[in-house]
Protein backbone atom coordinates (compact mmCIF):
# COMPACT_ATOMS: atom_id res chain seq x y z
CA UNK A 1 0.00 0.00 0.00
CA UNK A 2 1.35 3.57 -1.00
CA UNK A 3 1.28 5.94 2.02
CA UNK A 4 -0.12 8.97 2.20
CA UNK A 5 2.10 11.81 2.26
CA UNK A 6 1.38 14.07 5.50
CA UNK A 7 2.61 17.34 6.22
CA UNK A 8 2.22 20.90 8.41
CA UNK A 9 2.82 24.46 7.87
CA UNK A 10 2.85 26.45 10.60
CA UNK A 11 2.04 29.60 9.30
CA UNK A 12 1.18 30.99 6.17
CA UNK A 13 4.44 32.81 5.12
CA UNK A 14 5.83 29.30 5.15
CA UNK A 15 3.06 27.93 2.79
CA UNK A 16 4.93 26.56 -0.50
CA UNK A 17 1.92 27.62 -3.23
CA UNK A 18 2.80 25.05 -5.68
CA UNK A 19 3.18 21.71 -3.78
CA UNK A 20 -0.54 20.97 -2.62
CA UNK A 21 -2.43 21.12 -5.44
CA UNK A 22 -3.79 17.79 -5.21
CA UNK A 23 -4.12 17.87 -1.57
CA UNK A 24 -6.28 17.83 1.51
CA UNK A 25 -5.79 21.40 3.17
CA UNK A 26 -7.53 21.14 6.86
CA UNK A 27 -7.26 25.13 7.77
CA UNK A 28 -7.20 25.17 11.51
CA UNK A 29 -7.03 28.52 13.49
CA UNK A 30 -8.01 27.65 16.90
CA UNK A 31 -8.67 30.88 18.69
CA UNK A 32 -11.22 31.17 16.97
CA UNK A 33 -12.35 31.49 13.11
CA UNK A 34 -11.90 27.38 13.26
CA UNK A 35 -13.91 26.83 16.08
CA UNK A 36 -16.74 29.84 15.35
CA UNK A 37 -17.29 28.38 11.96
CA UNK A 38 -17.26 24.52 13.14
CA UNK A 39 -19.99 25.59 15.73
CA UNK A 40 -21.74 27.58 13.12
CA UNK A 41 -22.30 24.29 11.12
CA UNK A 42 -22.69 22.27 14.34
CA UNK A 43 -26.17 24.59 14.96
CA UNK A 44 -27.12 24.55 11.36
CA UNK A 45 -25.70 27.05 9.68
CA UNK A 46 -26.57 27.10 5.63
CA UNK A 47 -23.36 28.66 4.43
CA UNK A 48 -20.51 31.25 5.44
CA UNK A 49 -19.08 33.63 2.93
CA UNK A 50 -15.52 34.34 4.17
CA UNK A 51 -15.08 38.57 3.59
CA UNK A 52 -11.65 40.22 4.09
CA UNK A 53 -12.67 44.15 4.20
CA UNK A 54 -15.20 45.76 6.25
CA UNK A 55 -16.68 47.37 3.50
CA UNK A 56 -17.35 44.06 2.13
CA UNK A 57 -18.63 43.36 5.56
CA UNK A 58 -21.14 45.92 5.30
CA UNK A 59 -22.05 45.43 1.47
CA UNK A 60 -22.85 41.80 3.15
CA UNK A 61 -24.97 43.30 5.78
CA UNK A 62 -27.08 45.99 3.36
CA UNK A 63 -27.65 42.71 1.43
CA UNK A 64 -29.19 41.21 4.78
CA UNK A 65 -27.40 38.51 5.41
CA UNK A 66 -26.38 38.13 8.85
CA UNK A 67 -22.68 39.70 9.20
CA UNK A 68 -20.59 38.30 11.77
CA UNK A 69 -17.26 41.05 12.49
CA UNK A 70 -14.48 42.03 14.66
CA UNK A 71 -11.37 43.99 14.66
CA UNK A 72 -8.98 43.94 17.34
CA UNK A 73 -11.52 41.70 19.69
CA UNK A 74 -14.22 44.58 19.04
CA UNK A 75 -17.64 43.97 17.56
CA UNK A 76 -17.65 46.37 14.52
CA UNK A 77 -21.02 48.79 15.01
CA UNK A 78 -22.96 47.65 11.85
CA UNK A 79 -22.47 44.16 12.55
CA UNK A 80 -24.91 41.26 13.84
CA UNK A 81 -22.34 40.27 15.92
CA UNK A 82 -18.16 39.47 16.95
CA UNK A 83 -16.37 36.17 15.95
CA UNK A 84 -16.68 34.01 19.06
CA UNK A 85 -18.42 30.49 19.11
CA UNK A 86 -20.62 30.96 21.31
CA UNK A 87 -22.36 33.86 18.78
CA UNK A 88 -23.56 30.99 16.43
CA UNK A 89 -26.05 29.61 18.26
CA UNK A 90 -28.79 27.54 16.70
CA UNK A 91 -30.92 30.59 17.35
CA UNK A 92 -29.07 32.96 15.13
CA UNK A 93 -27.94 31.01 12.23
CA UNK A 94 -29.94 28.07 11.91
CA UNK A 95 -30.61 27.34 8.00
CA UNK A 96 -28.80 31.11 7.78
CA UNK A 97 -26.06 32.43 5.34
CA UNK A 98 -23.32 34.19 7.34
CA UNK A 99 -20.80 36.73 6.57
CA UNK A 100 -18.04 36.16 8.20
CA UNK A 101 -15.17 38.86 8.47
CA UNK A 102 -11.47 37.63 9.01
CA UNK A 103 -8.66 38.98 6.88
CA UNK A 104 -6.45 36.42 8.13
CA UNK A 105 -8.60 33.63 7.15
CA UNK A 106 -9.80 35.01 3.82
CA UNK A 107 -5.62 35.25 2.83
CA UNK A 108 -5.24 31.75 3.64
CA UNK A 109 -8.12 30.33 1.93
CA UNK A 110 -6.69 32.36 -0.98
CA UNK A 111 -3.14 31.22 -0.50
CA UNK A 112 -4.46 27.61 -0.65
CA UNK A 113 -6.85 27.95 -3.65
CA UNK A 114 -5.27 25.37 -5.87
CA UNK A 115 -5.83 22.87 -3.50
CA UNK A 116 -7.95 19.50 -4.42
CA UNK A 117 -9.99 20.50 -1.20
CA UNK A 118 -9.68 22.64 1.78
CA UNK A 119 -11.86 22.39 5.23
CA UNK A 120 -12.02 23.64 7.83
CA UNK A 121 -10.51 22.27 11.13
CA UNK A 122 -10.42 22.52 15.40
CA UNK A 123 -10.34 20.58 18.04
CA UNK A 124 -14.85 20.44 17.91
CA UNK A 125 -14.25 17.91 14.77
CA UNK A 126 -11.73 16.26 15.32
CA UNK A 127 -12.92 13.25 14.94
CA UNK A 128 -15.26 13.10 12.11
CA UNK A 129 -12.67 15.35 9.76
CA UNK A 130 -10.12 12.52 11.02
CA UNK A 131 -12.29 9.80 9.77
CA UNK A 132 -13.08 11.98 6.15
CA UNK A 133 -9.61 12.80 5.71
CA UNK A 134 -8.68 8.73 6.60
CA UNK A 135 -11.27 7.87 3.66
CA UNK A 136 -10.18 10.20 1.06
CA UNK A 137 -7.44 8.81 -1.16
CA UNK A 138 -5.43 11.79 -1.20
CA UNK A 139 -2.16 13.51 0.85
CA UNK A 140 -2.67 15.89 3.73
CA UNK A 141 -1.34 19.61 4.77
CA UNK A 142 -2.26 20.61 7.97
CA UNK A 143 -2.25 24.49 7.50
CA UNK A 144 -2.07 26.19 10.97
CA UNK A 145 -3.07 29.93 10.71
CA UNK A 146 -0.87 31.53 13.15
CA UNK A 147 -1.28 35.09 14.31
CA UNK A 148 0.35 37.46 11.88
CA UNK A 149 2.29 35.16 10.16
CA UNK A 150 3.84 33.64 13.28
CA UNK A 151 3.88 30.31 14.97
CA UNK A 152 1.79 29.79 17.44
CA UNK A 153 0.80 26.98 19.98
CA UNK A 154 -3.07 26.34 20.04
CA UNK A 155 -2.78 25.70 16.04
CA UNK A 156 0.08 23.72 16.38
CA UNK A 157 -1.27 21.17 19.11
CA UNK A 158 -4.14 20.73 17.40
CA UNK A 159 -2.29 20.58 14.00
CA UNK A 160 -0.39 17.78 15.97
CA UNK A 161 -4.12 15.94 17.16
CA UNK A 162 -4.61 15.45 13.54
CA UNK A 163 -1.38 14.32 12.57
CA UNK A 164 -1.85 11.73 15.57
CA UNK A 165 -5.44 10.10 14.34
CA UNK A 166 -3.98 10.59 10.76
CA UNK A 167 -0.64 8.95 10.93
CA UNK A 168 -2.20 6.20 13.72
CA UNK A 169 -4.75 5.06 10.63
CA UNK A 170 -1.32 3.83 9.07
CA UNK A 171 -2.47 5.38 5.65
CA UNK A 172 -0.06 8.18 6.11
CA UNK A 173 3.73 8.18 6.60
CA UNK A 174 6.14 11.83 6.77
CA UNK A 175 8.73 12.95 6.46
CA UNK A 176 8.08 16.85 7.69
CA UNK A 177 9.93 17.85 10.96
CA UNK A 178 6.94 19.98 11.31
CA UNK A 179 4.00 17.23 11.51
CA UNK A 180 6.87 15.47 13.69
CA UNK A 181 7.02 18.60 16.19
CA UNK A 182 3.95 19.16 16.37
CA UNK A 183 2.56 15.06 16.86
CA UNK A 184 5.26 15.73 19.96
CA UNK A 185 3.91 18.76 21.63
CA UNK A 186 0.14 17.51 20.84
CA UNK A 187 1.40 14.36 23.10
CA UNK A 188 2.53 17.02 25.89
CA UNK A 189 -0.32 19.07 25.66
CA UNK A 190 -2.87 16.37 25.51
CA UNK A 191 -3.14 15.07 29.01
CA UNK A 192 -3.79 18.86 30.17
CA UNK A 193 -4.69 20.90 27.28
CA UNK A 194 -6.30 23.64 28.95
CA UNK A 195 -3.37 23.67 31.29
CA UNK A 196 -0.74 23.37 28.23
CA UNK A 197 -2.19 26.02 26.58
CA UNK A 198 -2.42 28.43 29.55
CA UNK A 199 0.97 29.38 28.08
CA UNK A 200 0.16 30.53 24.54
CA UNK A 201 0.50 33.95 23.89
CA UNK A 202 -3.31 34.24 22.12
CA UNK A 203 -4.40 33.01 25.42
CA UNK A 204 -3.56 36.20 27.15
CA UNK A 205 -4.37 38.15 24.19
CA UNK A 206 -8.08 37.00 24.48
CA UNK A 207 -8.08 37.23 28.33
CA UNK A 208 -6.77 41.10 28.26
CA UNK A 209 -9.38 41.98 26.07
CA UNK A 210 -12.03 39.88 27.71
CA UNK A 211 -13.21 37.41 25.05
CA UNK A 212 -11.43 34.48 26.59
CA UNK A 213 -14.59 32.94 28.06
CA UNK A 214 -14.89 30.66 24.77
CA UNK A 215 -11.28 28.71 25.28
CA UNK A 216 -12.58 26.08 26.78
CA UNK A 217 -14.81 25.55 24.32
CA UNK A 218 -12.80 25.73 21.59
CA UNK A 219 -10.00 23.18 23.03
CA UNK A 220 -13.29 20.73 23.60
CA UNK A 221 -13.00 17.75 21.25
CA UNK A 222 -15.65 16.14 19.20
CA UNK A 223 -18.45 18.48 19.37
CA UNK A 224 -19.79 18.19 16.48
CA UNK A 225 -19.50 15.79 13.48
CA UNK A 226 -19.81 18.31 10.54
CA UNK A 227 -16.89 19.30 8.42
CA UNK A 228 -17.04 22.78 6.37
CA UNK A 229 -15.44 22.64 3.09
CA UNK A 230 -14.75 25.56 0.81
CA UNK A 231 -16.76 25.43 -2.31
CA UNK A 232 -16.43 28.25 -4.60
CA UNK A 233 -15.23 30.32 -2.14
CA UNK A 234 -18.00 29.72 0.19
CA UNK A 235 -17.72 27.39 3.42
CA UNK A 236 -20.69 24.87 3.27
CA UNK A 237 -21.19 21.63 5.07
CA UNK A 238 -19.52 18.87 3.15
CA UNK A 239 -22.62 16.30 4.26
CA UNK A 240 -25.00 18.99 2.71
CA UNK A 241 -23.66 18.62 -0.49
CA UNK A 242 -22.10 14.97 -0.95
CA UNK B 1 14.63 44.22 37.33
CA UNK B 2 13.52 44.51 33.97
CA UNK B 3 13.51 41.31 31.98
CA UNK B 4 14.80 41.00 28.54
CA UNK B 5 12.99 39.79 25.71
CA UNK B 6 13.82 36.31 24.45
CA UNK B 7 12.40 35.47 21.06
CA UNK B 8 12.72 32.32 18.88
CA UNK B 9 12.28 32.22 14.68
CA UNK B 10 11.82 28.43 13.02
CA UNK B 11 12.69 30.14 9.05
CA UNK B 12 14.47 32.64 7.76
CA UNK B 13 10.65 33.02 5.87
CA UNK B 14 9.33 34.57 9.21
CA UNK B 15 12.49 36.58 9.94
CA UNK B 16 10.82 39.83 11.45
CA UNK B 17 13.94 42.41 9.81
CA UNK B 18 12.28 45.70 12.00
CA UNK B 19 12.29 43.80 15.10
CA UNK B 20 15.57 42.85 15.94
CA UNK B 21 17.65 46.07 15.28
CA UNK B 22 19.48 45.89 19.47
CA UNK B 23 19.08 42.51 20.11
CA UNK B 24 21.43 39.82 20.20
CA UNK B 25 20.83 37.42 17.13
CA UNK B 26 21.99 33.66 17.53
CA UNK B 27 22.41 32.02 14.43
CA UNK B 28 21.77 27.99 14.70
CA UNK B 29 22.15 25.41 11.88
CA UNK B 30 23.07 22.65 13.57
CA UNK B 31 23.40 20.28 10.52
CA UNK B 32 26.10 21.48 10.06
CA UNK B 33 27.18 25.59 9.14
CA UNK B 34 27.08 26.27 12.84
CA UNK B 35 29.05 23.28 14.16
CA UNK B 36 31.20 23.87 11.70
CA UNK B 37 32.12 27.25 12.31
CA UNK B 38 32.06 26.60 15.96
CA UNK B 39 34.74 23.81 15.60
CA UNK B 40 36.65 25.91 13.12
CA UNK B 41 37.59 28.47 15.82
CA UNK B 42 37.76 25.67 18.62
CA UNK B 43 40.63 24.37 16.46
CA UNK B 44 41.90 27.46 16.01
CA UNK B 45 40.84 29.19 12.99
CA UNK B 46 41.58 33.06 12.87
CA UNK B 47 38.45 34.18 10.70
CA UNK B 48 35.79 32.45 8.60
CA UNK B 49 34.64 34.37 5.56
CA UNK B 50 30.85 33.75 4.43
CA UNK B 51 30.34 33.26 0.92
CA UNK B 52 27.67 32.58 -1.36
CA UNK B 53 28.25 31.94 -4.46
CA UNK B 54 30.76 29.40 -6.22
CA UNK B 55 31.82 32.49 -8.11
CA UNK B 56 33.01 34.16 -5.19
CA UNK B 57 34.44 30.97 -3.29
CA UNK B 58 36.64 30.36 -6.78
CA UNK B 59 37.89 33.98 -6.42
CA UNK B 60 39.06 33.26 -2.66
CA UNK B 61 40.74 30.57 -3.55
CA UNK B 62 42.91 32.14 -6.40
CA UNK B 63 44.05 34.97 -3.68
CA UNK B 64 45.32 32.35 -1.61
CA UNK B 65 42.65 31.44 0.91
CA UNK B 66 41.47 28.29 2.20
CA UNK B 67 38.08 27.15 0.87
CA UNK B 68 35.47 25.06 2.25
CA UNK B 69 32.60 24.61 0.07
CA UNK B 70 30.02 21.84 -1.07
CA UNK B 71 26.93 21.71 -3.57
CA UNK B 72 24.43 19.19 -2.87
CA UNK B 73 26.65 17.44 -0.22
CA UNK B 74 30.08 16.81 -3.07
CA UNK B 75 33.00 18.56 -2.37
CA UNK B 76 33.38 21.20 -5.23
CA UNK B 77 37.18 20.19 -7.27
CA UNK B 78 38.36 23.73 -6.32
CA UNK B 79 38.00 23.82 -2.77
CA UNK B 80 40.39 22.30 -0.20
CA UNK B 81 37.49 20.71 1.72
CA UNK B 82 33.76 20.15 2.39
CA UNK B 83 31.55 21.70 5.06
CA UNK B 84 31.69 18.67 7.08
CA UNK B 85 33.28 19.99 11.29
CA UNK B 86 35.35 17.39 10.77
CA UNK B 87 37.33 19.02 8.32
CA UNK B 88 38.04 22.09 10.24
CA UNK B 89 41.23 20.37 12.24
CA UNK B 90 44.02 22.50 14.03
CA UNK B 91 46.35 21.12 11.18
CA UNK B 92 44.02 22.68 8.42
CA UNK B 93 42.82 25.66 9.77
CA UNK B 94 44.89 26.62 12.82
CA UNK B 95 45.85 30.40 12.37
CA UNK B 96 44.10 31.02 8.86
CA UNK B 97 41.37 32.46 7.32
CA UNK B 98 38.56 30.14 5.26
CA UNK B 99 36.06 30.94 2.63
CA UNK B 100 32.99 29.05 3.79
CA UNK B 101 30.89 28.89 1.24
CA UNK B 102 27.13 28.89 2.22
CA UNK B 103 23.99 29.96 0.59
CA UNK B 104 21.68 29.74 3.32
CA UNK B 105 24.17 31.23 6.13
CA UNK B 106 25.35 34.04 3.88
CA UNK B 107 21.48 35.08 3.24
CA UNK B 108 20.36 34.68 7.15
CA UNK B 109 23.56 37.06 8.12
CA UNK B 110 22.07 39.20 5.37
CA UNK B 111 18.89 39.02 7.28
CA UNK B 112 19.96 39.96 10.17
CA UNK B 113 22.74 42.24 9.45
CA UNK B 114 20.64 45.53 11.29
CA UNK B 115 20.74 43.61 14.58
CA UNK B 116 22.96 44.42 17.50
CA UNK B 117 25.28 41.62 17.15
CA UNK B 118 25.09 38.71 14.90
CA UNK B 119 26.73 35.58 17.06
CA UNK B 120 26.70 31.33 15.53
CA UNK B 121 25.26 29.03 17.96
CA UNK B 122 25.24 25.08 18.09
CA UNK B 123 25.43 22.47 20.98
CA UNK B 124 28.87 22.75 20.90
CA UNK B 125 29.19 26.44 22.13
CA UNK B 126 26.32 25.67 24.02
CA UNK B 127 27.54 27.02 27.79
CA UNK B 128 30.14 29.45 26.96
CA UNK B 129 27.67 31.34 24.54
CA UNK B 130 25.01 30.97 26.53
CA UNK B 131 26.58 32.75 29.67
CA UNK B 132 28.36 35.53 27.19
CA UNK B 133 24.76 36.22 26.55
CA UNK B 134 23.57 36.36 29.99
CA UNK B 135 26.20 38.70 30.91
CA UNK B 136 25.27 41.30 28.29
CA UNK B 137 22.24 43.82 28.49
CA UNK B 138 20.16 42.75 25.45
CA UNK B 139 17.11 41.20 24.11
CA UNK B 140 17.29 38.16 21.96
CA UNK B 141 16.50 36.09 18.87
CA UNK B 142 17.33 32.86 18.60
CA UNK B 143 17.66 32.39 14.45
CA UNK B 144 16.74 28.82 13.39
CA UNK B 145 18.37 28.79 9.91
CA UNK B 146 16.07 25.52 8.85
CA UNK B 147 16.03 23.91 5.65
CA UNK B 148 14.96 25.70 2.25
CA UNK B 149 12.64 28.55 4.39
CA UNK B 150 11.18 25.12 6.05
CA UNK B 151 11.28 24.39 10.25
CA UNK B 152 13.54 21.47 11.07
CA UNK B 153 13.84 20.12 14.06
CA UNK B 154 17.47 19.75 15.26
CA UNK B 155 17.58 23.81 15.05
CA UNK B 156 14.72 23.79 16.91
CA UNK B 157 15.70 21.62 19.49
CA UNK B 158 19.22 23.92 20.00
CA UNK B 159 17.19 26.63 20.18
CA UNK B 160 15.46 25.20 23.19
CA UNK B 161 18.63 24.20 24.98
CA UNK B 162 19.72 28.18 24.86
CA UNK B 163 16.39 29.25 25.59
CA UNK B 164 16.30 27.03 28.44
CA UNK B 165 19.72 27.85 29.77
CA UNK B 166 18.35 31.89 29.19
CA UNK B 167 15.11 31.34 30.78
CA UNK B 168 16.42 29.53 33.48
CA UNK B 169 19.30 31.86 34.59
CA UNK B 170 15.69 34.48 35.33
CA UNK B 171 17.24 37.50 33.14
CA UNK B 172 15.11 36.98 30.41
CA UNK B 173 10.88 36.71 30.26
CA UNK B 174 9.18 35.45 26.84
CA UNK B 175 5.87 35.38 25.05
CA UNK B 176 6.68 33.81 22.00
CA UNK B 177 5.11 30.95 21.32
CA UNK B 178 7.76 29.33 19.13
CA UNK B 179 10.55 29.90 22.25
CA UNK B 180 8.02 27.66 24.47
CA UNK B 181 7.75 25.04 21.81
CA UNK B 182 11.36 24.73 20.83
CA UNK B 183 11.65 24.65 25.17
CA UNK B 184 9.14 21.82 25.34
CA UNK B 185 10.83 19.70 22.19
CA UNK B 186 14.29 20.05 23.95
CA UNK B 187 12.87 19.14 27.25
CA UNK B 188 11.71 15.82 25.38
CA UNK B 189 14.86 15.49 23.28
CA UNK B 190 17.44 15.78 26.11
CA UNK B 191 17.22 12.53 28.11
CA UNK B 192 18.53 10.82 24.37
CA UNK B 193 19.30 13.59 21.53
CA UNK B 194 20.70 11.62 19.58
CA UNK B 195 17.73 8.97 19.57
CA UNK B 196 15.56 12.28 19.18
CA UNK B 197 17.34 13.36 16.47
CA UNK B 198 16.89 10.19 14.16
CA UNK B 199 13.76 11.16 12.79
CA UNK B 200 14.33 14.76 11.57
CA UNK B 201 14.14 14.99 7.92
CA UNK B 202 17.68 16.16 7.50
CA UNK B 203 19.12 13.89 9.49
CA UNK B 204 18.12 11.41 6.76
CA UNK B 205 19.31 13.18 4.36
CA UNK B 206 22.64 13.30 5.36
CA UNK B 207 22.56 9.97 6.09
CA UNK B 208 21.47 9.35 2.34
CA UNK B 209 24.48 11.79 1.18
CA UNK B 210 26.85 9.10 3.40
CA UNK B 211 27.48 13.11 5.39
CA UNK B 212 25.99 11.79 8.67
CA UNK B 213 29.56 11.01 10.52
CA UNK B 214 29.51 14.11 12.23
CA UNK B 215 25.97 13.76 13.61
CA UNK B 216 27.32 12.31 16.87
CA UNK B 217 29.90 15.40 16.78
CA UNK B 218 27.21 18.25 16.37
CA UNK B 219 24.86 17.05 18.92
CA UNK B 220 27.46 17.10 21.87
CA UNK B 221 27.23 20.04 24.13
CA UNK B 222 30.26 22.47 25.34
CA UNK B 223 33.30 20.94 23.09
CA UNK B 224 34.54 24.45 22.84
CA UNK B 225 34.10 28.17 24.86
CA UNK B 226 34.57 30.12 21.39
CA UNK B 227 31.85 32.31 20.42
CA UNK B 228 32.17 33.22 16.32
CA UNK B 229 30.64 36.54 16.21
CA UNK B 230 29.96 38.95 12.96
CA UNK B 231 32.25 42.17 12.51
CA UNK B 232 31.88 43.57 9.46
CA UNK B 233 30.46 40.86 7.61
CA UNK B 234 33.40 38.31 8.60
CA UNK B 235 33.35 35.87 11.25
CA UNK B 236 35.70 36.34 13.96
CA UNK B 237 36.36 34.61 17.70
CA UNK B 238 34.66 37.12 20.41
CA UNK B 239 37.48 36.89 22.64
CA UNK B 240 40.19 37.60 20.36
CA UNK B 241 38.56 41.03 19.64
CA UNK B 242 37.72 42.27 23.20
Amino acid sequence: MVKRKLETCFSPALFEKDQHTDSIVVIIDVFRASSAICNAFANGASSIIPVSTVDEAKEYKSKGFLVAAERDGFVLDFADFGNSPFNFTNEKVGGKTIAYSTTNGTGIINQASAAHTIVIGSFLNLSALSAWIISQEKDVLLFCAGWKNRFNIEDTVCAGAYAGKLMGSGHFSTICDSTLAAIDIWTLAEPDLPGYIEKAAQRSRLRDKKLDDCIGFCLTRDVSDKIPVIRNGILVELNAIS
